[in-house]
């Protein structure tokens, strides 16, 4: 089986069969846009032993790549379209690897209204590196970005974040704790909030939380020009990550920092919030109201129980 | 310098101030297709020691890894128009790195009329990797791709190809030339076809030679279910690899094979060639009519001075 083999018996079905993707014969692909649409594009690269464990299972390598693509695009308020698959093997890939790797790919397609339109498949010597560029549809000047906050707008929250992190650290075997399972599928198999991206609109800005929500934050306060004040007594993490917290097995400053969550993080006007939380629920999401933007420099400021401020300190993921 | 830092001053002048990349503030950009426009979409990788020498001069990475992706959507007949930029840094990344990188890549902006809409920054355990995903428009149904050569159309050759071969045989240290700098030259800095596109959509199918021109050939010949025919004696290599084939330091196998070259393949109809060819021709190209398609099960045959077929093996480059 060589690259091309390899192509046409795992990639080429993730076409499936769209005229866009000119059944991978060419080089390039053909999209289009429908009038009064913006095509909205998000690129994420993951590499084996920075983004995931090189040995994860190759469906849930899979899944983590696009969803950490279609997470974005919610965040922009963005129907999924089309992505481009980059994929670097260290090696020729075993056939059962690309098995579970393309069906896994195949199922989420179909699950978020996705395919895929073509790619460059390589050989490097390194590891394991997925980039993904995808590509979704919003009207024209009605998608959100991390730009538009205002002083007074809620901060609302599609979910409860920290799990992931959590989940990252059981995985290194810096953790054991009576949720395992709970909190390593937070982290390899992430839900991208796809399904309430017309809700989403109605926001005036949104971020999805991957690098953890304090540094999130901080970039839409940045964006925006504007400070957060988060208070710890509206805000509530999962089941499982208050009783680990309870018990000192993470620190709160850990959930609040702690990436790969994906979740969105939206600022909404006062006076549309209720709506916005019903439209949320009714969707079957449980959305908290976690605090407020403010007028000031931008910064992202947390309250605890008791109203005092929390000293943050590495407020995110970097790379350098 | 963080990994943000590093962005603001280096990657987000790339953006030249276009509304769509909205200042690299978000996780997406928001491209605009006009009606009547489809949107043409390509991705390459570049790994270093894979794709490129590692010790290369980041200028001439930074122009192959853009113009691969150029160079596809040339052959789709697409003007340029955007494209994502993800890059992977084993390790922090020198500030003067960084300075010739990005300033190759702004200056190859502005030469081909295309802006950097966005991308992904990460560190990576292994090589340099550089993934850009480009995006060119075409009027609807006006691309072209491999698929459509018919029996009986031309092979036009918008030039010579051979020299990037060379180049990269020299650079290997496997090969000395007269012509050193002209070989080296044309590995490390292809030309994409760009300012031809007009003229290239008058043709049935084409194809740019990134893999050799036999192999990229076939890939023609399979998408459009036809056969290729080149005959030596209508075709020519640039006058250095004339040369250097005269006294045996390259077979024409090889420059038939090797890749890299990034020049465009074409199938145009017999009556529309002498036009075609005359448009390159003002255009400042030196085309070049090669052979033609035939009927028959997907092959490129290669015919020698004397009219004897030419064995051809490993017909281009495959990863695996």
């Amino acid at each position: 089986m060589n690259e091309f083999d390899l192509i046409e018996r795992y990639f080429k079905p993730l076409t499936q069969g769209r005229a866009e993707a000119r059944g991978l014969l060419s080089d390039t692909a053909a999209l289009v846009v429908p009038a009064g649409q913006e095509l909205i594009v998000t690129s994420d690269t993951l590499n084996a032993g920075t983004h995931f464990f090189a040995d994860m299972h190759p469906g849930d390598i899979a899944r983590k790549a696009l969803r950490a693509n279609l997470s974005d695009l919610a965040a922009a308020g963005a129907r999924p379209y089309a992505y481009q698959l980059c994929i670097a093997f260290p090696q020729k890939p075993d056939e059962a690897w690309l098995e579970f790797f393309s069906d896994a790919l195949l199922s989420d397609q179909e699950k978020f209204g996705i395919f895929c339109s073509g790619g460059d498949t390589t050989s490097i010597q390194g590891p394991l590196s997925i980039s993904i560029t995808a590509m979704g549809l919003a009207p024209t000047g009605k998608s959100l970005s991390r730009v538009g906050a205002q002083p007074g707008d809620q901060i609302v929250l599609t979910g409860a974040v920290g799990d992931a992190v959590v989940g990252l650290r059981v995985l290194q075997k810096k953790l054991m704790t009576e949720d395992d399972g709970h909190f390593i599928r937070a982290y390899a198999n992430p839900s991208p909030r796809v399904s309430v991206i017309d809700v989403l609109r109605d926001a005036h800005a949104a971020v999805d939380i991957s690098d953890g929500l304090i540094g999130d934050l901080g970039h839409v306060c940045k964006a925006s020009d504007c400070a957060a004040r988060i208070e710890l007594s509206k805000m509530h993490f999962s089941g499982p990550a208050e009783a680990l917290a309870g018990i000192g097995g993470i620190t709160v400053q850990e959930l609040l920092t702690g990436g790969d969550d994906y979740e969105i993080a939206l600022a909404v006007a006062p006076e549309k919030t209720e709506e916005f939380m019903q439209h949320l629920v009714q969707e079957g999401l449980s959305p908290q109201i976690i605090g407020e933007f403010t007028a000031g420099s931008p910064g992202v400021f947390v309250f605890d129980k008791n109203g005092y401020e929390m000293p943050i300190q590495n407020a995110g993921w970097t790379h350098f």
